[in-house]
């Protein structure tokens, strides 16, 4: 089975070790948001794509879902003490190798795409993991700040700010100009299946929908299309999505932000069984929509939501 | 007093602490050798810049003489781990932190010379540390490796090869087209005296006089120039001085290693009390010489050693 998979950072790298969990034999593509991308103390930094090697390959730090285990901060206790920001940004001792060797790859005229394959043969994440895009986006956010509208990095607004002011836009720069990265569209193409994990549906997936091509060829695939919602009740599953999903005019709800995709795009979409009151709602969008557990409380969890998720694209399939 | 010193790495810094001990309101210039620079994980490192910076700033590692304190090596270990690689380079993950801002800064198109002056900025050296020059010079060094001639970085020679085979000759590549940075010759103009550090004859010193200029500014700024051995007995006091001497065709002694400097440049020089023997020798080549302990076993030696250097230049400026 050719599962292809839209995902951003923490919740689409542990819905990905379910998934792989579940169907250890699956031919799993991973493509992977890029907009959270930025550049820091010269170091090209790509902190979706190193959640889902560390995750996959072994080396995360679990509690925190991001960066590596085992890790220390000299080196970025060091800049600080040069005084060269910024400090809100956590880059381990050990993650800076990542950051490193991708960056002296790409000066030496490597696209990004071939570095993550480069990266991945140390960590062998047991999927094929390719960057969205090879070009550079940058999602940017629209705030007031101090009574001035800035449009700031959006990791300066995730990290920096912790999403405290209202995001009043959100841009992926430099999409309408990007190309999908080599073997994005053929992996869509050749897909049994496409999933969109519980990753923020503005700043993750939605980024990955925005590079123009991918949008219509998931729409053009012909395969079921699943979505598994990031919003449990009224509230998302981790991070912040609420806030971005407002500046899109989306409400925080499961059954919204599957509009939000429509059904030119989505075929099924479970929400969690605290939700199950807005399955119709989701059905009358013209979105096949089950009820389960979606709290991915471990690897287990995860990987009963990755079944939930093969088991309604046979329903749609056989529909 | 205005001091100018040439220094390489752990020789030259160890001095340049006892003299400023010895001297501490005097006015010291330090013109460092950069001809140890290497590229690596696309970072560019100073290794004698650094060390002459950490040595006086408070952050190096006494016992090994380079390197921070209190370092940790994650950052490497994880290069390795990638494949990425010269792992014979001891990289601390504190002293990574110098090649991000430094490579940063000449990234963004400042002279080598002004980096330096920032990265100074948080060590507080008590000195002011030029580099030699702003261009690339690297030294090469041509030995007879597997039956083949090759010309190798002299970090490669000395760090990886530790020196074990013989160094047919040894090429400060770069050189004749570099310029001395903007305040070296300017420093030596206003010197009332210039020492050299017991640093390594050849690769440290004997690299920045090969800058155009500067051997000709020493030359003709009338005023002391003092010198200490690097060789102690028929050894080097620290390193493999010998290895270099060798293949410029100078023994390894402390008054071969006056006559190569010659007369027309070195006015005084010490050499240790185990060579007293041979003061005779280097006076006879027209340089003043005095045998007094060369041993820096500690900051309070060095600093006697300074002394002894400084007493030497009032000895030659009355004469």
């Amino acid at each position: 089975m050719r599962i292809v998979v839209l995902a951003g950072g923490i919740g689409g790298a542990r819905f990905l070790r379910g998934l792989k969990r579940a169907v250890p034999d699956a031919d799993i593509t991973v493509i992977g948001n890029t907009g959270d991308d930025i550049h820091l103390f010269g170091l090209k930094v790509c902190p979706d794509l190193d959640t889902v090697m560390y995750t996959l390959g072994g080396g995360i730090n679990e509690e925190q879902g991001w960066g590596r285990t085992d890790e220390t901060f000299h080196l970025k206790e060091e800049l600080a003490a040069y005084g060269v920001g910024p400090e809100w940004f956590g880059l381990g001792d050990r993650d800076f190798a990542t950051h490193i060797v991708r960056t002296q790859m790409l000066g030496a005229g490597y696209p990004l795409s071939a570095v993550t394959e480069a990266l991945c043969d140390r960590w062998q994440p047991g999927v094929r993991l390719i960057p969205m895009t090879d070009d550079r986006v940058e999602t940017h956010v629209a705030v007031e700040l101090e009574g001035e509208r800035r449009a700031i990095h959006f990791q300066e607004y995730w990290v920096r700010l912790r999403a405290s002011v209202p995001a009043e836009a959100v841009v992926p720069v430099g999409a309408e100009q990007a190309k999908p990265a080599p073997g994005v569209l053929e992996a869509i193409a050749a897909a049994d299946v496409i999933l969109f994990p519980p990753s923020n549906p503005v700043v993750s997936v939605g980024t990955i929908l925005a590079v123009p091509g991918i949008r219509e060829a998931i729409a053009d695939a012909g395969v079921p299309v699943i979505g598994l919602s990031p919003i449990v009740g009224d509230a998302p599953v981790r991070g912040m999505a609420d806030k971005v999903l407002a500046a899109v005019g989306v409400e925080s709800t499961a059954p919204a932000v599957a509009e939000h995709y429509g059904s030119g795009l989505l075929d099924g979409w479970l929400v969690d069984t605290v939700d199950a009151g807005c399955v119709e709602r989701v059905e009358a969008a013209g979105i096949r929509c089950r009820a389960v557990p979606l709290m991915m409380t471990d690897v287990d969890a995860a990987a009963q939501m990755a079944r939930e998720a093969l088991a309604l694209a046979e329903e749609v399939r056989a529909a």
